[in-house]
């Protein structure tokens, strides 16, 4: 079980691991999660717009507005 | 009764107890309440997304964003 | 007549009392106010989300996050 | 002629008179301004819901969110 | 030609002088402008609600609270 | 090629110049830019509102409030 | 691989660099990366608005306000 006193410390433990992003706007992104801040302005590599459970188009690296995030979660 | 003289308390009590979330957008998650910050950034575990009483699909860790949240409560 | 110099002195004085809260989704919540902050997050008890004057469910404690509240007002 | 040289001395001078309240929802509340902060949080007493200048409620005292509110005015 | 190098200056000028202003649902008030602040919230005396270039109706003063306001502008 | 290390240095260099402004509910603003601010509230001077290419309305001085801007182009 | 702690260390090694930048609006623009700054507002120079893959229209110097931003991908 995770012993997780903060929000971050879970992203912290996440990194460099495969996430989905979903955002407000409903579209999902999976990559790998580089970097975040407390604003959760997120960095994801080989990163994949997902639809539907198929990839949309591939990204490589993105930079995602932490306003416009809803949930991250590892893939 | 609950002594409850600050709203971070409440969640605070519920800490590694079962919550739902429900978001702006309508969606609602249940899982195990293992942190949150000032924002209300959340993180659950054994998370589950619910539709109409139903799991629609498991996440596992999941992050939630503060801003998209509307009301956390005992599962 | 109510002395009130400041708008969370009138909170303050509805505390341990049954409050109605509005939703900026339109969402009514009727409950024991136990706790709020400079946010206006607030926590009720035995609280029950109302629709069309029906009790629509039973939700005990309940967090709401201030942001998504328009008014709260003696039930 | 009024000497207001800051927003809040304007409502300073409309406390304990009658107040419309405007709502981004579209929604209108008159009552007696008590209590405001910098963040145009509002109290008002003897307040009513209008609609189309008919009373639809009575809610006594309520504690209106700032961020919900577009205008102010005398009633 | 006027120099402006602050954006509140321009309000500072146009202080007693009418304005119209633009509301984000829309809405368009005419009025001398008293007073605004950092927040952009503002007050107009003698303000209208206009709607096709029509006097709506008559508020007398009015504030508005900042974050609603599109443009002020000469009236 | 412009040395531009901070967004606003771009903002300084366009001062006095022609530029167009979008706003979030779509409207287009040209005028003469004559001050700007962190918030990125800005003032245009001969400022005229633009439909499809087309001249809607001629505004003169106008305060337009930051959170409603995309985005500011020279013309 | 790349190594970033924080997102913005990703936008800084984007500097000078072709960039897909996409709005809260659905509005796609492609550019060089000139400055950015920790409210993500951005520059891009040589930008051109997208749709559908085409370009709709050339804007040179084009100043976006951060908090309509999305993502921000190498294009």
């Amino acid at each position: 079980m995770v012993e997780a006193s903060r929000p971050l410390d879970a992203l912290n433990r996440a990194r460099d691991n495969r996430v989905i992003v979903e955002l407000k706007n409903g579209k999902q992104f999976v990559g790998s999660l580089k970097a975040f801040d407390i604003h959760i302005n997120v960095v994801l590599e080989n990163a994949e717009e997902m639809e539907s459970g198929e990839v949309k188009r591939k990204l490589g690296v993105v930079f995602l507005r932490g306003d416009t995030i809803i949930l991250i979660s590892p893939a």
